[in-house]
């Protein structure tokens, strides 16, 4: 199979144009758990120029198949959250140097199963465990790098969101604000069970071979992870969303109903809709990766080894944060962002982003309805 | 592997005692999509007498995984649906004649994929594409063999109250009542989106062979069928059910937060609970039953060649129903009832079951709720 979207970026420069591939050597790192990583590179990606003070640095996290490519390069216009992040945007790179990592485990650049251990191999099966945590720790020496004294603010939605929680958790010195989208302070029983199933559909499949797959001929584990991103792709939509979108049509000319024959049925609109999701993250993403990203986010708990959530919370009373939830989340559920605030000290308010379409909604365009609390935020 | 559970029954008695095994040959059996089965065995129970009008039959139907064992049998307490049919119970079977049949294209007794085609040889990859519709005509000749002039009432849910409905929409001469619980007129795109990913886990996986399985040396396709039930029954239960029950708990002594090496990792309590639901299922079901029964559903329209949901109900003057819903209940919607009741002729307000725990609710003990309306429907 073609490995080359999920190695390891080998791309330094001393001076890059924004939004370009760049990676930084972290040596060794020991992870939370208990394993230990020889050599991590963490790829990251910035906009704009850090100020004289080293306080203008807004740090970006993705979510789950998220990358560091956060708003547009120098030849695209690509970036994912572009409608948040760019020149003259809310978090407008004339202003702020903004920085986005991509997170360990993945296969956006940063070290993740795909990439070398020391025998040269991929790591495959041998990746480590990784947890939240572990992405943050790594993540901090950007600040020695770079130059910056503590973020200005960082901010994340979904995973990324959960990420941030745990940055201002971790490091609360170092983070002056903190916004916390379409996100929660602990995974819940639902959010798990919705996690093992797609984890179980990766190792079901016949070419995941254990996790050591990358050496075969064919595409490798796509099925099972396309499986998994039908089920995780419909926890981000809503069902009324669905049901106006597709309803019961059949998809062009193809007949669902079936005939005689079962192994024939064509099928419904939305299964297209589900296929074209499935196809387009198998081609971009690496099922060790989703594995390792999924396992991560099932233990995401911003209170384990703090006393519990209320207790990592209450005490961070330097951070300002911006808590938002998009009101049809199904996934994120707006009680998991209420619960954030009432563990914050001092008065925080769930600001809501009002979209049918469900916890997407933080990524579309529905998301500019951030920029009033952004901007109140950024100050 | 041991395919005698899936097999086709054999019993045949002419005056069996209550909820013990019967079997009815139906012959050839012309399906709506083309497909015919040269030989169709309908397994189905009854409780009760019916009287000499032929007037006190009450068609139960059950759900997707279902069988016809709705109420206790001569020597044990099994029945499924126990808590409201028997003797005494509100659907009493002193008072009416209970006829349960198991559907077709399943694997409790009727003619299903695991049952021998003509070849001797189980249909298997063979087994045409059957729907709802036409478990409602392979039922219909109950009413000849036991002479019954019409059912008193047809109830069921889930998947039972739209084999209910269709039962009503396709022979509303011989239907006086219809109780159709947690249930739909047509699935919707969400509905569809959910069998869609259930299907594929079972394709997925590598012992299903392309649903010819019946010959392998081990448990066949365990796994994939597995996968199917841990979404199934997630959709059946509520988010907050789950977070109360689970929460974040760890299974027993287990360490879900893993080790340093990934595949070690310990369960949550939720993971365990899903495994524990697969592991119950695979034990008793047909992975191509799965399979057939969850397509029906995907194809469930009542709509479908009558000109619409409106006009399929619109006419069914002459039947008295009652439609019920779980408030909290993802899968079937409340909404889904509330069209159902529009769409009906006369005034017909939909009943709620009260209860947290989602689509389950119809089957647990909140189910007793049903004994006002079921009173009021039964007369």
């Amino acid at each position: 199979m073609d490995a080359e979207p999920f190695a390891a970026g080998t791309f330094q420069a001393s001076s890059p144009a924004d939004g370009t591939p760049r990676t930084l050597s972290l040596g060794a790192l020991e992870l939370e758990t208990g394993g230990r990583l020889p050599q991590v590179q963490l790829a990251f990606q910035t906009w704009g120029r850090l100020d004289a003070q080293g306080s203008n640095a807004v740090l970006v996290l993705h979510a789950l198949t998220g990358d560091a490519h956060v708003a547009d390069g120098p030849e695209d216009s690509d970036g994912w959250w572009r409608d948040l992040v760019g020149p003259g945007r809310v978090i407008d790179t004339e202003r702020f140097f903004v920085v986005a990592p991509a997170a360990l485990g993945g296969c956006a650049g940063t070290t993740g199963p795909a990439s070398p251990a020391p025998d040269g191999r991929p790591w495959g099966s041998r990746f480590p465990f990784v947890t939240l945590r572990d992405m943050a720790s790594a993540e901090h020496a950007l600040l020695g790098h770079l130059g910056i004294e503590a973020w200005h603010t960082v901010i994340g939605g979904s995973m990324g969101g959960a990420r941030a929680l745990e940055w201002a958790a971790s490091y609360p010195e170092r983070v002056r604000r903190c916004a916390v989208l379409a996100s929660c302070a602990a995974s819940t029983a639902e959010q798990i069970a919705l996690s093992q199933i797609q984890v179980e559909a990766i190792r079901l499949d016949p070419a995941f071979d254990g996790g050591d797959y990358y050496e075969r001929e064919d595409s490798g584990p796509v099925r099972g992870l396309g499986l998994a991103r039908r089920l995780a792709h419909l926890s981000y939509r809503s069902e009324a969303e669905l049901g106006q979108r597709f309803g019961r049509e059949a998809q062009g000319e193809e007949t669902p109903l079936g005939s005689a024959d079962r192994e024939r049925r064509g099928r419904y609109a939305v299964e297209s809709y589900l296929d074209h999701q499935a196809s387009k993250l198998v081609g971009r993403f690496d099922a060790n990766a989703y594995l390792s990203i999924t396992e991560a986010l099932m233990s995401h708990d911003v209170g384990r080894g703090r006393g519990g959530v209320a207790a990592a919370l209450g005490g961070l009373e330097g951070i300002e944060f911006l808590i938002a939830a998009v009101d049809s989340d199904r996934l994120y559920l707006p009680e998991q962002s209420e619960e954030i605030v009432a563990a914050l000290p001092g008065e925080v308010s769930v600001d809501y982003i009002r979209s049918p379409i469900g916890h997407d909604g933080f990524l579309t365009s529905a998301a500019t309805q951030l920029e009033p609390p952004l901007r109140r935020l950024l100050g």
